[in-house]
């Protein structure tokens, strides 16, 4: 908990109100779904909604102006609550308790940013998010790996998306999809699955703005909200240290937090998860939890351009 | 204090010999202001440049060929000379001290190359150099941060120079701006003082030579000196682990480099200080120590090439 | 020696057989040669080869699908042995081992990848290999050094192989030189020598997909075998902290990654070495003998597109 | 995974042969139970067992002379097997998996050695041993906490075998209960449930081996199995950094390990677990786990002084 | 800012009220003197208060039951207050404003202690308490060094409260004093001052508890108030790498511990403070700090037992 | 190469000058004999005499008065010259240098310290200084390990000066020998030497300095020049870190220096070496480094009581 300067002139994000301290509809909505229990290896992604929002108050929810392309912009203004973390969200009674925490948030908030927690954390995300809509609701990865494997662990929950919840393959887009990093079977799944795979590299040939439009494009086709499941680990490894999975070779951190801007303004998108990071193996100068605060403020950012 | 093979056909850089063992004019001269009391929150910055100057031992003063462009270029023969560190640089007696060390420096080289220190140390590093030329002087920033706070700190030195001093705003130029990283009043400040503000993304649109193209003929257009801060936190996150406030999705080491030789090619260009690295929050394998010496060099290779 | 989820879906990489468990022909081969007693300074490289077989299993041999270039691909059919470590491979008796056993496994597969241990161990991995062939051979080094050194040491295999060993320089290509980290002595040897140097800066202009096509046309224009240098200090320091000697500015993983799968896609290339990854300096992530992990199985890309 | 010289006159320890390689009795069998899901805060105790069987490599099994005491005392005769670990023995199931295992181990050895995992383990590893003897058993810990929360996680297994498996608390004895680091609920349930608690300052009052004798009677006194919990969070956190909840103020690690030796020796010790170490969270150079891979090996010194 | 489980039986320490939810007497409260600036050398002794506070959240304020010495002793009900940080207590103002902190809280509390911040916290943490006692007061440290430099800083404490403040040489012991830590001069000037200098090799001749003893019979023999100034530089470096200057060789962490407790239960001992850790510097495990944190709650037991 | 604050009153040790600036016989002289490439497994012990030399101005050659014992003793005055390093002290050439570096060294002081490098300088660091006195010669080595290995390494020197170099098995006597960290093989060889091996558990059974006084007894009944081995990694992991072979279970940093200061005060100790320390692998905050320098200021401590 380090001790940061006080400047009156330079408000400090992070330490938003409880939804009670604010009345009607909020822009943006804050979730801690620490899951750790679920990963297949053992790590402490359960610390890390506590460290994101610490590292929120290093930074101001301020956009500088960029010549030609925008004036500066305020975030300061929105109307954001934290409602809290869900308690040992682990088991079918754990997942429901974060599942109906993110309803709540959901009911009030145009976007939820539920902060993870390893990656089982997007099940709940998403459907305390879409209710009753998964016959419509799309879903975007970014993310290195499939995450189709069997059973409920943090490697499967696009494939309980899919097949438990009904989830249409086809309005589900993973983009950053890395070599050695996934198996000939699980992409023969995805393909059976009907999902839009974008690797890796096609990121070396297009913008990212690009490649997300398309992803918006494909997964809100039937019409209904969206989820972006942020897998930190789709970074660079050197960008990434904290995420036990992130492999030499991934996007910058830039990249990551322009696609979720990109994402984050499309108002189909009603809710995303930042997941995977393990504040516990983080680097010394905690670059990864760094970097998922900034994705939620970058989330903010789309939001109050939508 | 490592162990570094001898080799006579490769000689080392760094190691420098005072100013009375060199006669007449120096191409360079670099001295030391290890600022760290005037820092917002504790760090260790006032042990970098006895950092620096053990890194730069690990480096030769040589560019290699590259094919098309040039040829190898030996920057041994600069008359290059260490005038030690500003002691306690701090406090008004502190900063008169460093004032005097750099003057001493202008007086004899074509350019000072100031060791920081945290930000705090532009303020010495440029009135020395500057003298009694305020009036027309320039300045440029690579600096995430406006660095336009009240009062006498790391976060203030633009400020000052300006309100305080002098210098014109419409001489100044900050490159690499980022998001998040500076607030609302601070943004419209810049404004206000008619600062060129160049965004980290414009970084991502133009060329970084192009950029440095620009700002040189708005800082220089006064036809006084300029001073070019070198805040190390301009770089991303995984480049700069030793900078406090480098931010995940800043520019990259070659980038920081290539801004510091283009810079320093300029004759206008009489000073120059390396900023806010802090050598005990480094990662263990020195990157932001030794992206510091290769400033030095890259500052040497400008001079060279003048 | 981390524990890892077994998921008969999700093959792991590494754990390859002996060879005496695979009959005929392999595809590839991999040999650990430990140096580290001949290093500039001291390290530990010598434990690299066991870190980057324990690092692979983090790997599958699969190559995803990548929409419009190619399908998925799977590695995993490939007859690939590891024929072990080189018992202490220092001074004469120790390198002809290395020698031997590069010999033995070059005589079965199509492409020998030696695992290092410090630069030094690029002279038997080539030799070892090119037997008799040294009139016709070929070198291509990944590197930010000339390696042009005198005596036997990780600073000087390059010079070696020429001088000592007969290889014509103007079959010798070195990607990645790097300012200020060779001297103007060395850089003068290798234009004597008639060594095709390529500038790291090069690689800012050109494609290194590309770059590498020059580079294998050159070092096998006397028809005979090419043997790959990846020293893994050309990437950024970020990238590879455990590398000794790598630079803040150097290139990427991906960068490094691409180098190797395509020169291993050449059927010239019949051998290479990953080297100067010290398994002991690294950062905790694991992220350069991850990195080199990784070339292993580009290396295996290549072959497969053979 | 580390390089270790070979040296045919100092045998290695570790890598002991599966059951099946061994007819008849054993003198002791380990048994690994990587419970992690268990643990109240989240960590990487899971990593640990086969970071201890790697560390065992380190040592000999080899007791040296010490003057006036005894000869030297080779333990490389005893016959030693390594059954495996308990697989994701997390649940009521895979508890039941642990047990089981164990059960195998103690049918065939006189001392079986369970790797942990957080202490959890030590449910399965006593009831495992204790088969029907329950009534007869005692139990002794070293541990700085009580462990007797309600529920099932590393908080509570003293509660559970008393409670829940109905061991007498009149033959459970406490040593190295620290102050700060229990609550005065569960320090009364402790009184209410009739365990003998040592107070850690009793250790700075009396002998180590005087202590254990004392605990032995007392857990001894049904005649039944007697099975030792080895949290190695009794030690002081300087010692013990790998343990999440290891306190300054600790005994040192050569009082752990004579606790150990001392109980082993007792012919009624029939299991022992090793608890409660992260091997992730180690220091660099791994103290907390070689610590641990000792106790192992102290155990077999007890064994064979029997 | 970790993640803590929640059991209402275990209550945790820490997270004291301000004054103001607690009406009369306080048995103890808490004041944070963040001092940096101060500092030799640089370091982030202002990081520590806040880290101490959060480390308390790991411990329980219970004393378990020692056989035959005590029962057990819940410090829960102790009126503790934590009166906050002074702010930027460097300079004559800071150090002002951090006095008058402490001086309202020795107002109302019967043992202040107070959190540095670096050893020159001990002038404002000592005069606040003392107010115009001063003739009569007395000094205890536990400090490996004199700390009766010349100036204002982190190494001259003593020197100050002596020489500038008028306390009694005679009425000021000084436990630890290491070896190679200290100049003949500054032993000579504590000899002229009548300082008592108890050696850390006394310290291996006779019980702290005695050595304590005899201390606060020197420094109470004026009837006045003691101030017991804690470094935890007394430690052997192992148990305290978070302390810059601790020495190998220093006391362990319990005897630390007992000197607090012994120090704390005289009536005389109206405040204390808690200096030189820097929490920016510590292990991983972060044992310095929680040392120090244990440190608060061995005051609390001293208090206690009044 | 940390900044250190100056102080006239508090003269820093180390940065002892050349020998020619020393007229006449001198108290000690130190020598670096960076021997890294002997050792067994890869390790940075060559970076540790430039290490020790940087750390040794972090301390006063100054003993602080200890009532009862003995008055302060400042060490200031005692005549010390540093020799430099042997050059690459590995082989047969390059030992000769070491030897002839300490021989001169030798023959001007009254002892002889020895900065390693590996424990493989012994040899060398013991011949040079005995010359042709090596029948009369004894040896007292401080470490866990017989280092009696077959060949040429840094576990063979005590074989090798006793088999090779005809020094009499019964003058040589080895304190603190640990279980499992030497074979039955090699203590059986100890035993046949003739060797007093001094178990490490004796060390709790009698004082130090008594069992010193006992080793120099046996090690100076032949009369001739005793060579005392400080080979750090006697002492407890935790305490000794940066030593590879250190164990759990060893002994305190005050206990090592102690034997050292014991040892020194014996006019016929006329030479010792440190060894083992690998300052690549030292905690962050060096504390092996510092005890290893502390071990030259208890070395001056001895002379200076002859």
């Amino acid at each position: 908990m380090a001790t940061l300067a006080h400047d009156p002139l330079w408000p400090r994000s992070g330490d938003f109100p409880g939804p009670d301290a604010i009345e009607g509809r909020l822009d943006a909505a804050l979730v801690g779904i620490p899951t750790w229990r679920t990963s297949l290896t053992p790590g402490g992604t359960g610390e890390t909604p506590a460290a994101v929002r610490e590292a929120l108050r290093r930074y101001s929810a301020f956009l500088g102006p960029d010549r030609g392309v925008r004036d500066g912009n305020d975030l300061g203004a929105l109307r954001v609550a934290d409602f809290g973390d869900a308690d040992d969200p682990h088991g079918e009674e754990g997942e429901a308790r974060a599942r109906d925490l993110v309803a709540g948030a959901a009911h009030r908030a145009s976007l939820v940013v539920a902060l993870g927690g390893d990656n089982a954390l997007t099940v709940p995300a998403a459907l305390g998010t879409w209710g009753g809509d998964t016959g419509t609701a799309g879903l975007i990865t970014l993310d290195a790996h499939h995450d189709l494997r069997d059973g409920a662990s943090n490697g499967s929950p696009v494939r309980r998306l899919i097949e438990d919840e009904g989830v249409s393959g086809a309005r589900v887009v993973q983009i950053g999809i890395a070599d050695f990093a996934n198996s000939a079977a699980y992409a023969a799944r995805a393909a059976e699955l009907g999902i839009t795979v974008i690797h890796r590299d096609e990121l070396l040939r297009r913008p990212m703005v690009e490649v997300m439009a398309e992803a918006l494009e494909i997964a809100g086709a039937g019409g209904g909200p969206i989820h972006l499941d942020v897998d930190v680990d789709v970074c660079d490894r050197s960008v990434a240290p904290g995420c036990p999975a992130s492999v030499p070779g991934g996007i910058a951190a830039r990249e990551l937090r322009a696609a979720v801007r990109a994402a984050a303004s499309h108002p189909s998108v009603r809710s995303m998860d930042i997941a995977e990071v393990d504040a516990t193996a983080d680097a010394p100068d905690g670059r990864t939890v760094r970097l998922a605060a900034l994705c939620v403020l970058e989330a903010l950012a789309g939001v109050a351009s939508r």
